[in-house]
């Protein structure tokens, strides 16, 4: 089967997809397998009529556009690729936030060990995120997710609807949920008013999953909360790293920066994962990560 | 023994050291055990004739004037009172050094997780930053140390004259030296210019221990190279927290707000492990972290 790249691959991959491999544009009429970003994937498919499957090179898949993929086609996502970068992300924001890391004047430093962290969603990432806590800091660890990929980091374990029960009793709270109808706004106000005081709250899945205002009114309100993240809410379909929220001096950011874009390292590791399970669709026809379309559409 | 303190302490200390804690300054002249900050110490002990110990609250003593104590006098400092509020701190220097939070330009993130972990000073905070590098970050951790207090934080464990050897192999180097006669620019130009491209380091030591103007030479001429302090350069006898060197891209840092000074929570613990020690000297007539005077004199 003709694999497609639009990207230039590692070493690594062109072993494991051989010959087949091309990167040369007027193979995309006989490609049957298309890697690439999410958008390049929705834009290339009506010019590749042997299409059988997608993969791409990100986490999220969100940014793709489902409505015009034929239903015989399959998406393959690379969840879990950027797992071990996002949760040392993760764990960058947790603790420059608890002690205000890089603000030349003093603030109150928060202790991490020993305390309750929450983490929403509990893929690749965010068993990552526990684990480190667990591990690291001797951390009680509750995961509220749909499915557990390391259900051994927590000590305890909910589903999304269990929600509200359990922020409360948060110290910490990681979200790392991807961006689907049902956690659009995850994080709303009636939610997060349920934080208690000088709780730290970190976001590392998508920005939407947060409601703006909520957050901000929640920071303002109560100054003893604190945010971070590294995903901002979209303006005009592109991320908008110029967010006010930066002003907030209860709030930490990077711009997009925890998975692919951030080290050559972490995005080489990544496009590996992607090729190795490209690899095996070419062998079993079935493959790690396939999108439920019906989460997007 | 009547046990003097400098200032209010919690609770607990009060059920450990019972009617004979005073807080008033007329008991000095009968007091066997004075507690308080080193400068204090040094200050008090000539009205107080029947002084058999000294009982400092923070766990370095280089601020008090060992020169006026009588040889009699045993000094006891507070060392791993901090751990691990300071080991939290190390981390969140060094994760905020490698993502670059706060810093709305993007820039290269190193990744963590599997590199190699150079602790300088293996007392309670250099083990525990161990701790959290091996057991949250699989990291290989190496000490350099005149002794360890948890050694099997430690892969590898080296004394203080063999640092040369391995600070090449480092991806995160953390001081947490004591300032003695012997550490004083521990990291002089020849040692940091042994370290490799893109590593990191940490200061949560003392300023002292590190050569100033060779740091901020090898941040200026090897951009790849982070670092991130807690303490300063001391100016007329002051850290100073408004250091030029915050000027640098690749460097980061807060104002001594690691230990005592960050937290009620860290302060209130601090000094029940204080009184704890003390509680030990009045039934034994020893403690634990007797200071060797001969290092500071």
């Amino acid at each position: 089967m003709k694999v497609f790249t639009t990207h230039e691959l590692p070493q690594e991959c062109r072993k494991m997809l051989g010959e087949e491999l091309t990167q040369d544009p007027s193979d995309i009429i006989n490609a049957e397998v298309i890697m690439g970003w999410p958008t390049e994937l929705s834009n290339l498919v009506s010019r590749a009529p042997k299409v059988k499957a997608l993969q791409t090179f990100s986490a999220g898949v969100e940014s793709m556009d489902f409505s015009v993929l034929p239903k015989s086609v399959k998406v393959f996502s690379n969840a879990g690729a950027y797992s071990l970068p996002v949760a040392e992300h993760a764990w960058a924001l947790i603790l420059s936030l608890a002690k205000k890391v890089g603000k030349r004047a003093r603030g109150e430093s928060y202790l991490i060990s020993g305390k309750t962290l929450l983490v929403l969603g509990a893929g690749g990432i965010g068993s990552k995120v526990a684990r480190i806590g667990r591990d690291g800091f001797s951390m009680k660890t509750i995961g509220i997710s749909r499915s557990f990929k390391d259900p051994e980091a927590f000590h305890e374990r909910y589903s999304y609807r269990e929600v509200e029960n359990h922020l409360g009793r948060a110290d910490v709270v990681v979200n790392a949920l991807p961006l689907t109808k049902e956690t659009r706004n995850f994080l709303n106000w009636e939610r997060l008013s349920k934080l208690k005081d000088r709780s730290i709250i970190v976001n590392v899945g998508r920005g939407e999953t947060v409601d703006r205002e909520a957050m901000i009114k929640l920071l303002r309100e109560r100054p003893s909360i604190r945010f971070g993240t590294d995903v901002f809410w979209r303006k005009d379909g592109k991320e908008n790293f110029d967010d006010p929220i930066w002003e907030l001096d209860n709030f930490t950011g990077t711009p997009h920066t925890a998975g692919a874009d951030a080290t050559r390292e972490a995005l080489d590791a990544a496009m590996v994962a992607a090729c190795t399970n490209v690899a095996r669709f070419l062998r079993e026809g079935k493959a790690d990560n396939e999108v439920r379309i019906e989460d997007y559409i």
